[in-house]
């Protein structure tokens, strides 16, 4: 039977399906690892395991606060950045989303019994801005990613501001799901746009997972009215953030060397597979700004070329549970310099 | 203002109000701490903070599946015991429980919009069986702690296998918080109790949290049946329990040792502690079965008995957030032998 792929990381699954270690390049983690002091600053504060963490996480709030230059009050948290898109739905009516896109959005709105309108995005993944208009109701949560995936497109700024506007006027929300930022090239900060208008109606929720290379930590922050705040605090499970997400996020966001060195790597390597890949027969490659890359197979099935990436070793993202793509579609992590060579090395022996 | 205390552990609040450490008696957790090679374990397996962890926790799942005497397939996890009782939300119509009773049970059907009614327990805090019966309807979640939060009460075995049958007739669904089973002096276990019903309408909820003292770490865990378990896995926000709480999990039930000792010495200061209480006038102390104890306070007022604790530097549990308690009631917790010592010096300096 074919197996729909909902999430990356899986590895555990498949690996019984090669003599040796896999290489996963199905989800998407900064190759750098963590912040260089992420163990030592867990040590040193290990004894806070046998304590609740602060109930209103008031030390995390200002680290978070202050790598985002927002006001603490306007800080929420959550594990992961998915448990904070996930409150959203609570106080919706419906949700809408524009395919492809990360499939737990609509996912989460059925496991809370909401109506949820799956719009799509034009050919070239940019927004029908008509369309979007013509649909919009009042007490909409719009979740957007930006940079999305598994396009990995950003919205541009003008559009962006255009469509919050249209939110607004039309009372509804709007959640950017910005996990990648950090990967994105320098551009426009979100957070700066939307100070000026307080965060109203709109929430940008970004996480360590990804860039700060710590899924299994699960933190997630964002930036919303204070208003937001206050009601997303209550409908929180309480202590929903362990003490060691806690305690790294008070500490990671120091870390500007790591940070710099990490944006640097990423986009010296990101244009590297974009040009090799490019090369290859029967591939069409989309532009990113992120750390992974979306890849049309023009000739096969995403189920046979996942299977031969297995045979030498990877692990990568099939993509129908994106919807929209079809059964045509992967997705690869953009990683370290040895592993991208050897993974173009199988891209190179694969007949597409 | 008078501030209703939902929860304890929140020493933060209160820290400017003594000069020195806060001696914390409002949260129940075993004095002896964490199993004794936790931080060692989860040094060695640190590298697993990369990777997202494993999306169906199936190490994790084997370790409870053992502990708790289930099979693996009856076995859900979650981001401490909260996250898993909020999740029978999301598949009830309206939320049963009696009072008093851990504040959340009835909030989170608030958070989900969920009808709820609360019911008491008598005077003596045992169950009205008849006012029970006459309110359980069809699809309804009926939760109870069992030993209770803050009673310290266990539903004696055979009126809870009573009340398991009635829920079942009426197709309703029995939650049991069992978070604080492990200090319960040996008598029956419910996860044997309902084996033999495969767990259908029922699911008996523990956590890592209290008596393997590591409520920072926030790991849940519960035994329902094979279709329940599949809801609940669908249900909650994927990846919700983190690396350090599924490293813990697959470690601490093998501490065989630590569990033993961890029993013998809440029970010897159980004793101790109610001893010593029971002599001081205006106080009606409550007997418990677990590592907490109710108290009446005949003659004064919840706040300010708490503020003359803070002044011997110790946060005690006000009770009023307990509704049926009314504003004459703490809790405190049974820890070590020399901080129970200070604590009994400071019951015995206030005037009650």
């Amino acid at each position: 039977m074919k197996k729909i792929m909902k999430h990356g990381g899986d590895l555990l699954t498949y690996k019984d399906k090669f003599h040796g270690e896999l290489i996963d390049y199905s989800s998407n983690i900064n190759p750098l690892g963590t912040p260089p002091n992420l163990e030592a600053k867990i040590m040193e504060n290990f004894s806070t395991v046998t304590s609740y963490p602060d109930i209103k996480y008031r030390e995390l709030k200002k680290s978070v606060g202050k790598y985002l230059g927002c006001e603490i009050s306007n800080v929420v948290v959550g594990n992961g950045a998915m448990e904070i898109i996930d409150l959203f739905n609570l106080i919706s009516k419906r949700v809408l989303t524009l395919s492809p896109a990360f499939s737990e959005y609509s996912f989460r709105a059925k496991i809370h019994n909401k109506e949820y309108l799956e719009l799509k995005y034009k050919e070239d993944f940019t927004i029908d801005m008509e369309e979007l208009e013509a649909n919009i109701r009042k007490d909409d949560l719009i979740i957007l990613g930006n940079p999305n995936n598994p396009t990995g497109m950003r919205i541009p700024k003008d559009e962006l501001i255009g469509i919050y506007e249209l939110v607004k006027m039309r009372e509804a929300y709007l959640v950017l799901d910005e996990a990648f930022f950090e990967f994105v090239p320098e551009d426009y900060d979100s957070i700066e746009i939307f100070r000026e208008y307080g965060y109203e109606n709109i929430g940008i929720i970004r996480a360590a997972t990804k860039f700060f290379g710590m899924p299994g930590i699960r933190l997630g922050y964002g930036c919303v009215s204070k208003e937001m705040v206050e009601i997303l605090d209550e409908k929180a499970v309480t202590w929903s953030v362990n003490c060691f997400a806690d305690i790294a996020g008070r500490y990671i966001f120091d870390e500007k060397e790591y940070i710099e060195k990490s944006k640097a790597y990423i986009a010296c390597e990101r244009e590297f597979m974009l040009k090799q890949l490019k090369d290859i027969d029967g591939l069409y490659i989309y532009n990113t700004l992120t750390n992974y890359i979306l890849i049309k197979l023009k000739n096969r099935d995403e189920e046979e070329v996942f299977e031969e990436f297995l045979k030498y070793g990877f692990v990568i993202r099939k993509c129908s549970s994106f919807k929209v793509l079809g059964d045509n579609h992967i997705r690869i992590a953009i990683k370290d310099r040895e592993n991208n060579m050897k993974i173009l090395d199988a891209f190179k022996q694969i007949k597409f």
